[in-house]
């Protein structure tokens, strides 16, 4: 209890929910991560694939960038107008369900939860992977500095990103400043001096090994599209937003886009100015594609160091985008039925616990199995950004073509969103189809079938309880009362004592031979004892005393015997209600659960199993240790 | 549930007690495994020591084994006695007990214990070692061959050895014939022919390194002293005779001990003739003493391998005399109060299931210490034996001296044991302390704190519950009964009429907000709703109807606005009872845990263990699927 407050700070009561919305200033470290460190893998995935061309590769990457910088453009207006129509709440999701129906917004759902999952596992690796490149002293440790990030990632979310968000909001902030500062001095040069020299010149480009063919770049597209991935996290974080939430909505979106939209044409620009082309990262002396271009514009000083630590950081923290996206889906997803409800269950903090720790656990099982090198996710995971833009689109579409008062200007925008998001999803997975799209293609419709069944369970869960009509009272005659007896002491006196205040007819039921054969028992005993402590004095009083049942338990087990008279009472009196009441001590210390056989836990949890539907099980707590006073 | 009947067979009742009893036949494999099998490191520790005597290491086998011989038959003839003493049970805790006090007692089980558990790992380990030097194509995997020993030895215990009897009986007997068969061969053949050649020479011994001193010899005495553990097994064992136990207990300690002291005088006469030393584990080419000796009388032939292989056998299962003494000795420990009370209690198969499985675990968690490697545990080992020896003779001896009537004889006889077994103990004390003998001296009073610790518990336990004198009724007022309650449904409905039958002071409970600051609620609509399902209905029927309490839950917490809620009704009414119905859903599958939240049961769990002494909790639970024709 302690400890969950250390970590996470004390609890907050539902009317602070304000108090943790957040504004722009932390929004774009919160939900830019994701997308702005794309641009560090983005341009270098195209260049890679363009690696077979030698230097003739630089004259396509300008293209190739051009396309998705447009994509890009096309996607940000797109969403503008689905923040507007969806204030509260634009993710894919609920676009889709209220405007596509049910299979639709579960495929939203389930293309988004899966890109979630990914972007934790590779931003996290991808980022630990630049770390451990920097300090190869640090190689045996990928796997604990993965599972490590992922805990601290983790952790910040579960107090809440608000107080948390320096941890977040720092790097971002210095790697825009660097990245942007280099690109434009960088480009101030190109046009001051036309083709200046690089600082520190890259390697050279290998050999032309290949010509330029459609498939070759198509297939340097559809690798430069992961770094759009990420810009739908505004729209699926609205929630998160303070007053004014369209305002703080608005600036971070356009901050976002803007400055990827700037890395992504400067990099290629720079690129094809400096001539640096990608590496192949097996080989030795590999540099990656911005760490030559910070060389090349600045050289190899402090700021080189910064700014390369910077990029590490939004890398391994890009992760982040992911916990603030995923529970809030979940939330909704878990609010309509197609999760388990406990997904939609604020936790201390009010954060969504649930899924922020399932998101934990599902990446780090993942970071686990790929042991912190989770390459091989990447072409699996730009697939679902785009499945998740195109049915949004689609939605958006829809959803002006259903207004009464027609928006001819913002349907075309829409579909000309969905239709070329819609295209690059095709590209991207034909291109990427063998080296793991068709993963997704299994991951996404498995996870809609768990959806529905799980809603499946919900209506027929609700079915069997749904009550038609008001209370139906056949007769309020008391129950039969069996009381859970040892030999007597304080905790059957208080059973006993509650027992008789419910119901005339109580029964006390003391089990022989529960103890094995070995064990003497003697019945005279037990019988005189309650005769002497139990009967007298209440017949002294004028009460009806309890009868007193000895009932063998020769296979040493409670419910069997105790069910058999439960079976006995019903067939001497079918509607007469049962009620059983078993003494129990509760324990405050585990090390006490040892030394205790926790024979009325089993019991209770057998009973309320196996009874049948007229029975009660009732619990007599006796608190050791706290009551000694208290009794008398 | 099947699975444990697939595995551990039908389970007994109390009157199958009787039959699961065994006689001689299946008692010298039982309880003989342990003694038998230290036959074969015996001798060779000794030998072992004094490996650099050379040669004339040969001329003081004879001498130390037959000290050891000798001790074995004074404890022969002193554990006689206490058999006939203590015909029910006569291990050294009893005696102890009996004889000398709590104290001696616990040293005695402390002891016993420790030994037990050693036994077990060193058995299946030096098993396994046996093997693994046999077939080296097994190393890899001597750890899980030592837990797979252990398991088998687990369950066939779990079943009760009389059906699995025949996994321990064949080899045992099996071993008994070919060792002793070979000795009395070899032994012929040196009457008839005086000095024979070996049918295959041993390995020439090695150079004389040292002389003979007497520290040499004590340690060789104190190794050799190993062969004397698992002798105490039968006197601790006698709850499993069946009848006659005297004669059946008799004949079982013959046998065994007759047969350990023919093996151990043989093997010390044929290796003094063959000149069979001890050879360096270590090193290439290691051959134990039983290996040489048998190839010596025997040759390499088909016997040499069945000899060989039924040596394993025993060796691996003679960890099973620990489970019959094991939880035997717990049960009785249990039983006076100084272990758990689930040692004391005969499970599925009336066998002691916690000894049995604690033991396993234990002595598997010892092997994966040592990685299967235990030989350091060896020298710890002999020390838990005969401190019990001296401990169990010493009380006999007192035993004896306590009787009105007198019997010098039998008194001497025991007070020869304790003195000579306490010497021996000493001795190896003192031999074996730096390596490893001092673990032991650490164990044991350990495990004497933590009995001692326990018993106080339930000495405290006992004394708070205890209750002095009859019953004492103040009031028998019904109780304030709180219904949790949902929307309406048939849970609710079965919770409210069960709640009528009991107490007229009905107050059900509705908890808002519970879901979190986004989630909108109706107070207007849940009130109708009770208007028009209950109250009225209620009301019409001429009853009163309970009270609806709309109750904020801003923490999401369910037990803190219940308790203050108790908390004021106590105010108002201090006297009165409480109770409160939790309605709950019963789920027969581990994945519909994964759909609920569980609330009821983590609502039950906090009032039990928060709620004050006059608060009762019940469960009226409703089971998923199966009730939708019992519900009207």
């Amino acid at each position: 209890m302690n400890l969950s407050k250390l970590l996470l700070g004390r609890r907050l009561a539902n009317r602070e929910h304000e108090d943790k919305k957040i504004g722009w200033k932390e929004a774009i470290p919160a939900m830019g991560l994701d997308g702005l460190g794309s641009s560090s893998y983005g341009p270098e995935a195209a260049l890679t694939i363009l690696i077979p061309l030698g230097a003739l590769g630089l004259v396509y990457i300008g293209p190739v960038m051009g396309c998705i910088v447009t994509l890009l453009a096309i996607l940000y207006f797109s969403y503008r107008q689905t923040l507007a129509a969806y204030p509260t709440s634009g993710g894919a999701y609920v676009v889709a369900k209220e405007n596509l129906g049910e299979y639709p917004s579960l495929l939203a759902a389930a293309a988004l939860m899966i890109d979630y999952v990914l972007n934790v596992a590779v931003g996290v690796s991808a980022g630990v992977g630049a770390l451990v490149s920097a300090m190869p002293g640090l190689h045996p440790y990928i796997l604990p500095l993965c599972l490590g990030v992922v805990l601290l990632v983790m952790l910040a979310n579960l107090r809440g990103t608000g107080e948390a968000g320096w941890l977040f909001a720092l790097p971002t902030y210095v790697f825009i400043l660097c990245f942007l500062g280099a690109i434009g001095y960088g480009l101030v040069g190109i046009v001051w001096e036309g083709q200046p020299a690089p600082v520190i010149a890259p390697p050279p480009l290998g050999p032309v090994t290949q010509g330029a063919t459609i498939w070759l770049l198509m297939h340097a597209f559809a690798s430069g599209c992961t770094a759009m991935t990420g810009v739908e996290a505004v729209s699926n974080g609205m929630g998160s937003f303070r007053q004014p939430v369209m305002r703080n909505a608005y600036i971070t979106l356009t901050v976002i886009v803007v400055i990827l939209g700037l890395l992504l044409s400067g990099v290629a620009a720079i690129a094809t100015t400096y001539k640096i082309g990608a590496m192949d990262q097996t080989k030795a002396g590999y540099q990656s594609v911005l760490s030559q271009l910070i060389a090349a514009v600045a050289g190899h000083g402090a700021f080189y160091y910064i700014a390369m630590a910077s990029l590490l950081s939004v890398l391994c923290l890009s992760a982040n985008t992911s916990f603030v996206g995923f529970p809030r889906l979940c939330q909704m997803v878990a609010a309509d039925g197609y999760l388990p409800k406990a997904f939609a269950q604020p936790g201390r903090r009010l954060m969504f616990t649930v899924g922020i720790v399932f998101l934990s656990v599902f990446a780090g099982l993942l970071l686990i199995v790929f042991r912190g090198i989770t390459d091989n996710l990447i072409p699996l995971f730009a697939i679902g950004a785009f499945l998740t833009f195109t049915v949004s689109q689609a939605g958006m579409t829809m959803h002006w073509r259903r207004q009464s008062k027609k928006y001819p200007a913002k349907l075309t925008m829409n579909a000309v969103g969905a239709i070329s998001t819609g295209a690059a999803l095709i590209i991207i997975l034909v291109a990427k189809f063998v080296e793991g799209a068709w993963i997704t293609l299994i991951a996404v419709p498995v996870t809609i079938v768990i959806l529905k069944s799980i809603k499946g369970y919900y209506r027929s869960l609700q079915r069997e309880l749904r009550k038609p009509g008001p209370i139906r009272v056949d007769d309020i005659e008391p129950p039969t009362v069996l009381v859970v007896t040892e030999r007597w002491n304080r905790l059957s006196e208080r059973a006993i004592k509650f027992a008789l205040t419910i119901s005339p007819d109580v029964v006390a039921v003391h089990f022989v031979r529960l103890g094995g054969p070995d064990r003497d028992e003697s019945e005279k005993a037990i019988r005189e004892e309650w005769q002497v402590e139990v009967e007298e004095p209440l017949a002294a009083r004028g009460l009806t005393p309890p009868r007193l049942m000895l009932i063998p338990a020769p296979y040493r087990q409670l419910h069997e015997p105790l069910l058999r008279l439960i079976e006995k009472l019903d067939a001497d009196s079918p509607e007469r209600r049962v009620a059983v009441l078993i003494p129990e001590t509760v324990k405050d210390r585990w090390w006490q659960n040892l030394l205790h056989m926790n024979r009325a836990g089993r019991l209770r949890a057998k009973l309320v199993r196996l009874g049948g539907p007229r029975l009660t099980v009732a619990t007599v707590p006796w608190r050791l240790y706290r009551e000694e006073q208290a009794a008398t």
